[in-house]
């Protein structure tokens, strides 16, 4: 079978790869859809971010659905032929964070298509698959492989609203609308947020976010003040959940959020200078949001039951062949959200 | 003007009553429907609850929506012709628990239609009224009078949301659904949960539940057992909202609640005797929600946004001078849910 | 090597057991002190509690402190020698709710001396016993083998108030000073409890609260009414530790707890009869408290640390031997709090 | 009567001000001491922090302990003789966050000696104050006049610790070790941390840190490695409370933060430049903490209890005439921590 391998800054390539073993609990699947998502740009765009660097050849790809082929010993609960969103994340369970229940803090992590660790955790953006039949999540009839393959990128979303804390009736601040702000804005609503208004600098990016929910959507970069109207009384804002990874954008939702505001950092921006009397002064709570953990599970929940829409973020559906016309075309803010390689 | 007195056990009259005069920061407005409570039946049936008697006449009723037709001194905000729903909550500001927050616990409430204290708070079962601003909310183009006056109640199921925390994703029991409870599936599956089943003893409440959202509705008189399939590994729900005020409704769903399992208790159900050791040594945490502060004003934006639908839950609207009728109509339980009063 | 065997209520015998063997990360302590707890003495009186029930002989106690003999193979950071406080509890790691760090509701749990689970789990009322070493925490120079006998109970005395949440300057009320009760008080005035209110029906044990730091003891046989300086404005308790598992001291205190009131219960009581509506209308939240967690080694580490003294409650120090004679002075609530018995 | 009033930065001067009307609900007292802290500072070195400037003559001063000498028309539970410590707040209690407990963020706060607002509020370095009742908390005989002027410091401190959560055993960082941060480490260990760690750059200031409850004291400066014995599994501590203000402080606390980890932000520290990445890949849990409310009352009560002890925070009380030196000696953190004036 194929897999598209990143081996440094813009080299990726096709190329043959073994199928690993069937083990006692386990599943082999044909995987249907990848979605591209912002790290996996990292490592095509920039050889990795930070001090996370490509120093291997490493299959790429996290985002994933597709059909059970073959069961493991052991395994109860699913069959050949069941359509399954994969899970990306494999935690320990010994150490002491899943021991807490903080899985996504993992000590011994092993998540695809990740150069975080050396030897990398080869990636899923390939046609057949091996995983843990606790990856798996089986997809009701009613939901596509398309919107399978965004369970990953929904339950980042939701683990960033659940670290908020409870949204029914709450003011919803989203900045920055790519797939992951997007998204944010489907689960809060979902949460109950009585108002959400999302934000960016791309009016393709905010004409998504209305499609799936937001109440109002602002260009910052066209109307910098655009947030003047929620200043008064301290600001307005609940929660703000900031998507961007742009310090303009949090900084500048510092005046229209409330006293005791919550903020969840979800964007990876790397350094930000920020006005620290102001969070002081105003008594925020900045919450870094990392990941996932039961959410997967819900998250196909909620696609499963049509409790959340994803359809509308998914812009384009290419052969994986393509790969290098697919990144570019997921890394170009004004035409795609979401952007799936289809691997049959 | 006209309203429904309550004078005694069965002793409900219509009479004259003088409208009083509209003071600063005050609203004059027509009422047009009142719906039916819980408590307005226990004082029309019974004379009161508990302790709480009807002990001088008194206008009952504190479900209400209708027109503004003047404006006091020093309103900003309202005109005549405005739409609205009008809170039955007055909290003094001032006492220990207004500082907190905690407005629910005023030490000097005064809510419409209640005995709690005498002289009784004269209810809003009368054709028109005079209210503090702060107690009304505009009501949408989209949303009906109906709809409005069932924002008291909406209000109640809101606050007993808030209370249990985050939904998102959760798995959620409420028993009994009668219009608490039928709202709280409605308020439970806003705020996220993944999968609500409803209880009740009869048939009618249980479709009106699966009417307004809920996955699965159980009728534990004729299936006693309706929950085994929920009690594996300690017990299946994250969270249980008691609506029914009824012991075996409670005692019945802890098998079926897993370890830490949140209980909201919403019915007022007198002495129960529960299995304490249970609740230790699966250290649930059992809440209670008495009527509501904030949700008021979020109860109806979700109403205003079409962000939750309460008109399933409107079984009939009668003319107020029917008042017996409607009254005996909202205590039958196998044909009425919300029972609706109109004041024009 | 003896050990101390339940074969059925009021049959308690010394019978020599064999010594396990020593297996890869394990330990092998000399135990030095055993402190009998109210479930031991249920057992020994009444066979059992509730369902669970001695179904064959099993070894009590699981309140021990004693000396390392032997290390087993892969073990860090223990030698020959070392004084320990022994954990009983042995969760599976593996389960729901392992991975949700919620311990104490292991569905595979292996406690000390629990006729929980046929067969039953040994306890450690023997002269030498074999535990993972994840069980063991050295106690320090300055803690007595008796003190470090009160690890466990002090541990549920944490639990419980880890379960009340910030207790910083919050008022108190425990009910019921046995043993628990007592570490209660102590453990509140560690997490900063500003005023702590003890009742009982008995003054050794309410002297015992006062000698442990309570501010104030109340006899409630003695003086049925004496929360009633408590009661104004709804009350003034924050938290409520039950302590009792008496029905009488639960509600009693019901009055004299605010609004919003936080119940801990951790007296295991079986059925209680409660005025559900007090509960509702003052949004008490009744949370249960059952065993601990992580608390063990909290435990040994504010006694390794001198943060807090648990010696004035040991009432007497009995060789094993006199077994009968230790177990009816425990029963004594009169005269005793904890009572150990020496296994050397 | 005399004040210390600031006309601009270096420009202070004693003054005979008016002593304003005893209206009903106030109390007239006699200032015996009052604490010289950072903003004070501030005021007299820069003539301000930040945006907040003097614009206008304004008495300095907040932290203040006296006896009462008159009392107002409608004030219960005060008589002149009383000692009292006095909080300088001043909420509306009318605007939405008083409204929603959040008295310190109340739209029209008045905080004694602030030119946050302008006119300013005159501050509390009198001989002779004029309060509301509700700001005055009596002084057990047990306490002297100089421990009650740091009720104020105290309450900041124990605020900051609020907004930390429960503290029961966990693992506390303090950066920082002026006023404030020793004050922390008091009240951290009040409410159970099982182990604190204070760092600073001044071995004066660490020494009193241990001098007041640290377990350990690092000097930074002196070792910028000290905090690596904690970095392994990504970290230790369980809290950071960040009361420098200084960014290589909050920023070289990280690593040594476990995932999940609470810092409490108190130090006022403008801008500092944060790796956001690390705060979303550990999902830190960042709080400002401001001020005070309810825990003026809590801080009086610690005091009075004898469950804090202060004093060894008192570096030097001078006479209010020698304020020039005093000033000078509160801003030589080699030789001072809490510098008070003495008002007779």
């Amino acid at each position: 079978m194929q897999a598209l391998i990143i081996h440094a800054a813009g080299d990726l390539r096709i190329e043959d790869v073994e199928t690993p073993p069937l083990g006692p609990g386990q599943l082999q699947a044909r995987v249907r859809f990848g979605g591209i998502c912002g790290s996996d740009l990292h490592y095509y765009q920039h050889g990795g971010f930070g001090t996370v660097r490509v120093r291997e050849p490493m299959v790429l790809g996290h985002e994933i659905a597709g059909t059970v082929e073959a069961v493991g010993a052991h395994v109860a609960g699913f069959a050949p032929g069941d359509r399954v969103a994969i899970s990306p994340s494999r935690p320990c369970g010994h150490c002491r964070y899943c021991q807490q229940g903080l899985q996504n803090h993992c000590l011994d992590m092993r998540y695809y298509g990740s150069a975080m660790r050396t030897p990398h955790v080869q990636g899923a953006f390939r046609q057949r698959i091996v995983c843990e039949a606790a990856q798996a999540h089986k997809l009701a009839a009613s939901v596509s492989d398309a919107e399978g393959a965004l369970a990953e990128p929904l339950s980042v979303a939701l683990h960033a609203v659940q670290r908020a804390g409870p949204l029914l009736g709450r003011r919803v601040l989203v900045t920055g609308c790519g797939p992951i702000g997007a998204l944010i804005v489907i689960a809060a609503r979902r949460a109950g947020a009585a108002h959400i208004t999302a934000t960016d600098v791309g009016d393709f990016a905010l004409r998504a976010a209305l499609k799936v929910g937001a109440d109002e959507a602002i260009n910052v970069a066209a109307r910098p003040d655009g947030l003047a109207p929620y200043t008064a009384d301290k600001g307005s804002f609940d929660v703000l959940f900031e998507a961007s990874g742009n310090q303009r954008a949090l900084v500048g939702a510092f005046d229209a959020l409330r006293p005791r505001g919550i903020i969840v950092q979800v964007g990876l921006g790397g350094e930000m200078t920020l006005p620290v009397n102001a969070i002081v002064a105003k008594e925020f709570d900045l919450r870094g949001a990392f990941r996932f953990h039961e959410e997967f599970a819900v998250a196909v929940e909620l696609l499963n039951k049509g409790l959340v829409d994803v359809k509308p973020l998914v812009s384009a559906t290419l052969p994986y062949r393509d790969a290098g016309r697919a990144f570019a075309l997921a890394a170009d803010r004004s035409q795609a959200m979401k952007v799936l390689l289809d691997f049959e």
